[in-house]
């Protein structure tokens, strides 16, 4: 039994939050440093991009988060403190501002950074932010959603109320896209918290399983970022039996961790650089899981489809071409494709040939804010999932000159 | 010695070709149906997209070229005869109006078709315009290169003469990119024509060998089209001792051959959909071959890169994160990358981190329309060059409403 309910991370118990702007951004309407603290160590799992390139902070985040504990998370917009030969030094002082200010051991700090790539990071405007930062800390999970957030138009936060041992137990998360957006076993910045009672390794078994359906199908542009961190901390205190086995109650936790991963994945795509529609690829009768994947990524990463949905043109050949490329293994002749959204259903591929429809139809079924392209390879019983959203002229325009 | 020379498709001994508007494209301007036959039969090699999505002329022309051997091209502009039913049963007409009209047997046709996918292709345009198309067959390469392109803004030419067994020897080829652009094991559409005498089996090898560093790095998009053609006659008529060995006569081919591919790519870059900018990759000190391809690939794909080369913004974090996740081993610690361009050079990363440089210049580094972004992995000696462009509103805005 899932329910939806206020909050953000801060709808867990044990847990406070605070953003604030500390100058790292030149805007000063717009928040740059977020703290989330914990009144007890958590059970703290982690995932981080596959790039080569990895962002200073992943280094120290994942020796601080060995030992499956963390109490809490530093972060900062503006400034990715990736390709710098100071970085790990200054993620290490971040977490150390911390101590400084929480008492909370650095060695239990998950720190993180976004923004651009090869400048330097100052701590100068952390150190001066610390004060307001920690003074403000309460319950306000929305304040630390807008203080990571890049070329984010909207702060995303969620949070989930569910039932474990017998106890209501409840998640939360908040998370920034929303370019350089293509998460592989890793994603952007999601920093996720829970009161269940869990052991540390259950907890890593949860969230590794679920990225793989959840956030590593969501692409804005394919380009991998270098500082992916998705980070969910349990305190415990909702007073359930702890979580030590693959029972009944870890699979609750499971279902309310995809609730709010999936959640958060719409949430990205829809708010993707430039982008005025989610398109949602559901791709069934894969021989495979692993087919599906690859075909339902493929779909949404299409330029050439992206754009044509910008411009709400059925071009469905695009659809096929992108099935015909992914890698998966499959049987064209067998296709069927199906374009859907608020204002109806559009059927255009069958048995990978084209069929009539009316264009004007076609329009308006494409003029929605949400498409479903619906995949069907007539191959198998696999299904999955994928993200994404259109091409348009911001995107360009935002990515343009995002540095200068 | 190899020399540029005019005539396209047309400068070898022993080739006619003409295009004209038949009314498969609305726009009358445009023309739509293109021929080139040869005098004689002619050692042939193709290569193809690698899409399980295949354009039915692509089945048909593998059959008519399975004995090495070919005589005519005809191909279309405006319809991609993909995903149609009827589509190889159309492919196989459009071959035998050749036969019709010019006596060239039809299993000696190589037949292509470009355009939107998934839409019926009436043969009553061709079958109208076939008379003028044929009676007009001559030294009309560019008519040729004209009645393929699609978004291409220019028409696609290219020819050099070189020396084998003595001989003076002429090889010319047109092509159209200019959006679907990401060719694997095969390209976009492109036909060569060569004097030379080859064997088909060493015709086959040399083709197949020069796409790996021509035509496979080079992209627009990342989508692989489902019509990509490359295909290569050679007429033997400039009276060199037939070419069946990996001798030097056979190297010299393949120089040219290259001369050819190379410059084809860097037109088909340059003129990518909506570009204004020709984006070059050079890559060295790479530990393998496979490595180098891998990072030249990943940062001319990269879509972030790519908007940021269109706003001049010398965003070097996006090439490292490019690099980061491109697939290739290496050590990011050691990667060095220069922006290059006509109005000077820009060292913006070494060793991995972000060195010192003025805004000013850098925004005149990239402010030309050709920059070479050199990447030193300094991890071995293995080079690989790429080619793509920028990523402009024009891409949105051409694809948006490419099909109605």
């Amino acid at each position: 039994m899932l329910t939806q309910i206020a909050g953000g991370v801060c709808a867990p118990k044990g847990f406070r939050a605070n953003g604030v702007h500390c100058g790292i951004r030149k805007n000063k309407t717009k928040k740059d440093l977020a703290l989330i603290v914990a009144d007890v160590k958590c059970a703290t799992a982690c995932v981080y991009t596959t790039n080569l390139v990895k962002g200073a902070p992943i280094l120290v985040t994942k020796q601080n988060v060995a030992d499956g504990y963390a109490q809490a998370v530093i972060c900062n917009s503006g400034n990715a403190n990736t390709c710098n030969a100071d970085g790990v030094e200054i993620a290490e002082k971040m977490c150390e501002l911390v101590r400084e200010y929480t008492g909370i051991n650095a060695g239990d700090v998950v720190v993180a950074s976004t923004g651009v790539i090869g400048q330097k990071l100052s701590l100068d405007p952390i150190i001066a932010g610390m004060p307001a930062l920690c003074e403000g800390l309460g319950d306000h999970s929305t304040a630390a959603a807008e203080a990571i957030m890049t070329t984010d138009t909207v702060a995303k936060e969620i949070a989930f109320s569910f039932t474990a041992g017998g106890k209501e137990c409840r998640i939360g998360a908040i998370c920034k896209g929303v370019g350089m957006i293509c998460p592989n076993m890793a994603t952007m910045l999601m920093f996720v918290t829970t009161d269940v009672a869990i052991s540390p390794a259950m907890l890593q078994k949860a969230l590794s399983a679920d990225v793989k359906k959840s956030l590593n199908m969501v692409s804005v542009d394919r380009d991998t970022s270098t500082n992916d961190t998705l980070c969910v901390m349990a305190s415990g205190l909702a007073g359930n039996a702890e979580i030590t086995e693959a029972n009944a109650d870890y699979r609750a936790f499971c279902r309310a961790l995809n609730a709010v991963t999936t959640a958060m994945c719409r949430k990205i795509a829809r708010d993707g650089e430039g982008a005025t529609k989610l398109i949602e690829c559901r791709v069934s009768g894969a021989s495979s899981l692993k087919n599906a994947r690859l075909v339902a990524k493929s779909v949404i990463n299409s330029p050439l489809l992206k754009a044509a949905m910008f411009g709400s043109d059925a071009n469905w050949g695009r659809v096929l071409c992108a099935i015909g490329y992914s890698g998966a293994k499959l049987d064209v002749e067998k296709v069927d494709v199906v374009f859907r959204s608020a204002a109806g259903t559009l059927p255009v591929c069958k048995d990978g040939s084209g069929l009539e429809f009316s264009e004007d139809f076609a329009k308006r079924v494409l003029s929605e804010e949400e498409i479903v392209i619906d995949v069907d390879l007539n191959g198998g019983n696999f299904r999955a999932t994928a993200w994404g959203c259109d091409l348009t002229y911001d995107y360009v325009k935002i990515n343009g000159d995002y540095r200068t």
